[in-house]
């Protein structure tokens, strides 16, 4: 009855083709309101400093009626039944059972990123759920902070920095002496997709390219990219000027680089490690790098993230560290999530879901 | 007298034979000292914090007897006459009028590195002076540099590195997000062979590369490394998500970048130099940086070097400098010396120089 007056009124003042054009709009608008409410809820860590950035929530939105975990624990019994799906982004909110015990609907923990060592999928998919993470489109960007790691510990680049915006600096002292990119020998441990990406930049540096994996990459994969199979990992750790870590963390690759396997590096070479911080024992890396059983370390990872204040590596001169940022660019956030989003998609309609990880 | 004495001597305390060999090491030594004697002299900078490694000082020694400039300068009447050859690192010693016609025998200016803008080529070779520099050697270590800045800054490596390690760090903040480098365009500014090196390492990264040199390459050299020419520079800046200035400082390149260069950039592009700092207008950079009119530089070289403490690029948070540190690894600073010394050599000979450089 309201809204009849109020085209009435409207007719009017205006003509009629504007009344019916307002009439359309005012129609477009409901119909977005029910569609909106139709959109089913995703449980989000947060948008903001901790979370994800401002600029990406649009992609989640187009598809989901989206809930931060802290909204979420103000009233858990409203929302609950609602949310049909979880997007786990720097490991939040924690697929802890007690959560998703309580969210009946849920039909998909999607997960940003590759490495889903803080999921338990056996656990989640027994409970009907499907787990999803989103391969390929970190690649890239991973391989990029894989080689500005290469390079920026070769040639001492923070170090440079610090020296070169010093209040204190006269002059470039010698200790600046970096070591030789060009023509060094790469050993790549993990030859999925991005220990391949790696590769293929290294070998516009002529670097010899040497990595060990699981499985041998075809030959047309080796030739790609220059690179030669070492089944003993041992071999490829002993011949290497830098190690490159780009396995995924699982039950065997966990503590894979301890005292053993750093003893067998040259002195003058240099780990990287962009997979995982458990990947690496840790206090075999202090020893190593305070006695110069190897010459440096590069970790975009750690563990745990960020390492405790007082943790030794954090003063080791030889040590470069990157908070875990090997996806850290806008393009690729936004790629990420939109996978997140299109895997979520496809899970609630019971869709075929473009990267659904299945326990082995 | 004496010698015949000490050999009686030996005779009866040993046998004949290790006499003899006693006789021939003698014979050896005295040869190695005379040989020593004849050695031309180089005047060098010095061997230490400010000038050469200790590991190289072997390469000059084999062909040289070296005499560091203070060494010189303690008595310069006696030793000038002496030098035939001149090393200049890191622009030292200066090759100052004053001291070039002080030495009479000088037959070579042995400058390390490519860049020789600090030599007065003209008024040298006016003295019947050659000079010389280090072509080919640089160009690996100064791609690479290259290649480590342009990537440290973009995925903020630096920031990254200070967030890791400081102690009130307790979580990564969002503003760490960086710009992508793989799909990006990098155009090359100066396309001799560490610009094509520099293309080269680009290419792995799936990066559009343009050039713009003053003169265009073969369709070769293009293909190559997948480089696309640019005749106007000003197309170059408006499409180039990263700016790499790679050419010689002339007075054709002096402030070649400054304020229309720099708003011809794209906001979000960042401004990479491996070149001289003069081919930047760095007031008109300072300005760029504060106003957003480009998002980042990266720099090995400034004007001067260090910069004035007070500078203001000291404290922009989007730049990051390194102290000119593009050839100083030990591999290539031995490279240096070798072609500095094999050049020298020839120059003292009087023999075909492998770079000598001509005035134009």
């Amino acid at each position: 009855m309201r809204r009849l007056c109020y085209v009435q009124c409207m007719r009017r003042l205006w003509g009629p083709a504007q009344v019916k054009n307002l009439h359309t709009s005012v129609c477009q608008l409901q119909r977005k309101k029910v569609m909106e409410a139709d959109k089913p809820w995703a449980l989000i860590s947060e948008v903001g400093e901790q979370g994800y950035i401002e600029d990406v929530t649009d992609i989640m939105t187009q598809h989901f009626q989206i809930i931060s975990h802290r909204d979420f624990l103000q009233n858990p019994q409203l929302h609950a039944p609602k949310i049909q799906a979880m997007f786990v982004w720097n490991a939040c909110p924690a697929a802890k059972p007690s959560l998703l015990t309580s969210l009946p609907a849920l039909k998909v923990v999607a997960n940003g990123g590759v490495g889903i060592d803080h999921l338990d999928v056996p656990y989640i998919t027994s409970l009907g759920v499907k787990v999803t993470n989103t391969p390929g489109v970190v690649s890239d960007a991973t391989a990029d902070i894989a080689m500005g790691l290469l390079l920026a510990s070769a040639r001492k680049i923070v170090e440079g920095h610090q020296i070169a915006v010093d209040p204190k600096t006269t002059h470039i002292p010698q200790c600046l002496m970096g070591v030789e990119v060009t023509g060094s020998t790469l050993g790549i441990i993990g030859m999925g997709d991005i220990g391949h990406k790696i590769a293929q930049r290294s070998k516009g540096f002529d670097m010899k390219i040497l990595y060990h994996n699981r499985k041998r990459r075809s030959v047309e994969d080796e030739q790609a990219v220059g690179a030669s199979y070492c089944e003993s990992m041992d071999d490829l750790l002993r011949r290497s000027d830098f190690v490159m870590l780009a396995v995924n963390l699982t039950p065997e690759t966990t503590g894979l680089i301890s005292h053993r396997e750093l003893a067998l590096m040259k002195p003058t070479a240099t780990l990287v490690n962009v997979s995982r911080g458990l990947v690496v024992d840790q206090d075999a890396l202090v020893k190593a790098l305070q006695s110069g059983t190897i010459r440096a370390a590069a970790l975009d990872v750690t563990h745990p993230e960020p390492l405790p204040r007082d943790h030794p590596l954090l003063g080791l001169p030889n040590v470069l560290i990157t908070p875990h940022v090997g996806t850290n660019t806008y393009t690729t956030t936004r790629r990420m999530v939109q996978r997140m989003v299109d895997n979520a998609v496809a899970a609630v309609k019971g869709q075929c879901i473009p990267n659904e990880v299945k326990t082995k």
